[in-house]
């Protein structure tokens, strides 16, 4: 798409990042962060995985994620950069923000 | 929703309906049938799940699935029937049928 990627963010970047970020936590055994949302009901966690997937699409940058009903998890990584970058706190940030 | 929740399907109907649907295979340690669809891209992914999540809102009736990029992991099974019952197997075959 023509935009430079990001690159891994540092050890303490990325403790940074996690401590203004809330509900994330760094995943076991991976350079990623999950996070679990719950919503009213399917309609409202669809709607929100909705207007996140068309910003997923937006940035190029996609999130892993499973959905039962009203709940959804969420994991985030860079893959082309092996680890988490600003485009996982810049995701997280928004995905935070719509379903608040 | 007004509708009669539909009951177990015997496990004669069961084998019926699996060897019926493509791709879908029972799930070890519960009585559920998962599918992997794999699509082009990101946007044929949720494009897909947004018109199944249309249909699953109107059927009352949810999938268990989780996304990366162009795949999608599919799960059904009748909480409240503890098992498979004809709602799975409906839903089964209209994803099948919207993603061919």
């Amino acid at each position: 798409m023509g935009h430079d990627r990001p690159k891994r963010l540092s050890p303490e970047a990325r403790k940074e990042a996690l401590s203004v970020l809330s509900g994330w936590a760094l995943v076991e055994g991976r350079e990623a962060m999950s996070k679990r949302f719950v919503f009213r009901d399917f309609n409202e966690a669809f709607g929100w995985m909705s207007r996140v997937a068309l910003l997923a699409e937006k940035l190029d940058h996609h999130p892993e994620w499973s959905n039962v009903y009203k709940t959804v998890v969420v994991t985030l990584s860079t893959h082309d950069a092996g680890g988490l970058t600003e485009l996982d706190v810049r995701l997280a940030r928004a995905m935070d923000a719509m379903a608040s």
